[in-house]
């Protein structure tokens, strides 16, 4: 009898879950739409059916517990809890719901909290005890692991580092506030620099023809790899604002490392590069060398179904 | 046999002892000159014989551990690292050099994470698990408890926002950089704020004779009560940085609150209030009513030697 949990990462489009090994293996994988159900009853049994229907087709296998991630996913409770991209308002019990077919362990936390996990259990950070996860997408989400667990702090949404204020006068954010870091310092973050950039210089560029609606991280990769100044001046300004981040979080909970992950991540050099130069500049000189910098080793087509599936694991150590 | 431990508090200029039960009881004190001792094996000696000589006075005790506070003293390494106002340079095995006296344990760690440990044992902290102790002397120390327990990170030197960077071209640090909380939220920063606010406002203030050198937080307390608008806004400002890094705080661990410790803290609602206010101005929904700001309920005239005592009746109890 082979051992598996089941990972399930909820987005606001699909909902995709895998079939996966202690090791890591995924022996198969799945998906519906999310927003074919509107109404959270039929979500979750239709999550349920096609959980069965993988699992039909693998001979030999005993499912342990079920992981989820989840955007505004609530550790403590297993809730979804007023999740703007979900059409699912208010606070979601989803555990619970979930535990009405499955009597396994059943446990949920926010996207970048399982990013942590993946790594922790999957990635390079096994065998790390302090480190902090960064994923670097439309927004900047943040999982940290002090003593080896996950941060949850009193009501289980620690961990936000994306809104933590950089510039109390600055950006716009979602939240509804000014100036939080993941304005700065992500795929958005970056193209919102570019465009700043566009009217202050005057130097060429062909992304100058691009509306603010069509341009993206990667076109401004693209770009600063044919020398194109505004967009290397675009990657250096995030790049400082992250750093900025990043020793900030090295004196509150001097991690052993970071790992980035997501668009912004896969820009590689062109990122990894400033980001470590500002860093060494401005960390605080007791904890010189004391960190490191590095790329997820967690490929990203699977990374949010083995972060699911390792929050089950997890679940089932302790 | 009443089972005491011993908390000594490391300053720069004195260090002081007390015999503490667990119960928060302080049987005696007793102190040495710091600055009597610039040889740290004569200085180990000199205190070893202050606490025999203070114990020798006390009826049936049993000394069950020895709990040490100093400034840049690393827990994990049981050594003050580097610490600029005391008079032994580089790397000091300071519990090393006790356990030649005693076969009790002996722990040490920096002031501001004793100083949580006591508001966790003997204040306002006991029965919880997640919260954050600011210190706001002549620098802003914290001390940050998750899960139960101070955080101190990879390297054992966690929980410096007051070595947070909150304006990158703001004022300089004593660590050699800029724009550090602690130059803004601290008994000294608030002078730095008033005296700035001095240039740019022309209201009348009794202050106005005085040097930066001779200024105190307490002058301008005393002058806030008067009325004094630069004062006042001297605090305003004050407490909008404070507020700014709990906020901040409270994205990255979700304490469920902060106990205020310190000079600054006791000028009361001058302080308390407008951090109350842009506090619920600023902290993100979620977070919205789910942290306290309170003040420290430990004396601060005990606290060095509870806070110090404290960790080690914690260390006795893992």
């Amino acid at each position: 009898m082979k051992e598996v949990t089941v990972g399930i990462d909820i987005g606001g489009t699909n909902s995709v879950l895998g079939i996966v090994e202690k090791n890591g293996n995924i022996l198969a994988e799945n998906k519906i739409l999310t927003t074919d159900y509107p109404v959270i009853n039929d979500f979750v049994l239709a999550l349920h059916r096609c959980i069965q229907e993988t699992v039909s087709g693998i001979e030999n296998i005993s499912i342990k517990a079920i992981g989820i991630g989840a955007p505004n996913g609530n550790y403590y409770n297993g809730t979804i809890e007023y999740a703007p991209n979900l059409a699912w308002k208010g606070i979601v019990p989803l555990c619970e719901m979930f535990k009405e077919y499955y009597k396994e362990p059943v446990v949920l936390t926010n996207d970048a909290n399982a990013a942590a996990m993946g790594e922790m259990i999957y990635g390079g950070a096994r065998g790390m005890n302090n480190f902090i996860m960064i994923t670097l997408g439309t927004g900047l989400g943040s999982g940290i692991v002090v003593n080896g667990e996950v941060l949850y702090g009193s009501t289980g949404f620690a961990g936000e580092i994306g809104h933590t204020i950089v510039d109390p006068n600055g950006r716009d954010c979602g939240c509804g506030r000014k100036g939080c870091l993941e304005n700065y310092a992500s795929a958005t973050g970056i193209c919102r620099t570019f465009l700043e950039l566009l009217g202050i210089r005057r130097d060429k560029s062909d992304l100058r023809t691009i509306g603010f609606e069509d341009l993206t991280s990667i076109m401004i990769t693209r770009e600063a790899e044919k020398g194109d100044k505004v967009a290397l001046e675009a990657f250096d300004i995030t790049a400082k604002w992250l750093s900025l981040a990043l020793v900030n979080s090295v004196a509150f909970s001097s991690p052993e490392a970071f790992f980035l992950f997501g668009g912004l991540a896969n820009a590689g050099e062109y990122i990894f590069k400033p980001v470590q130069k500002y860093f060494d500049q401005n960390v605080q000189r007791i904890f010189k060398d004391t960190v490191k910098i590095l790329p997820s080793e967690i490929k990203e087509s699977n990374a949010a179904v083995l972060g699911a599936s390792a929050l089950a694991w997890n679940e089932l150590a302790n």
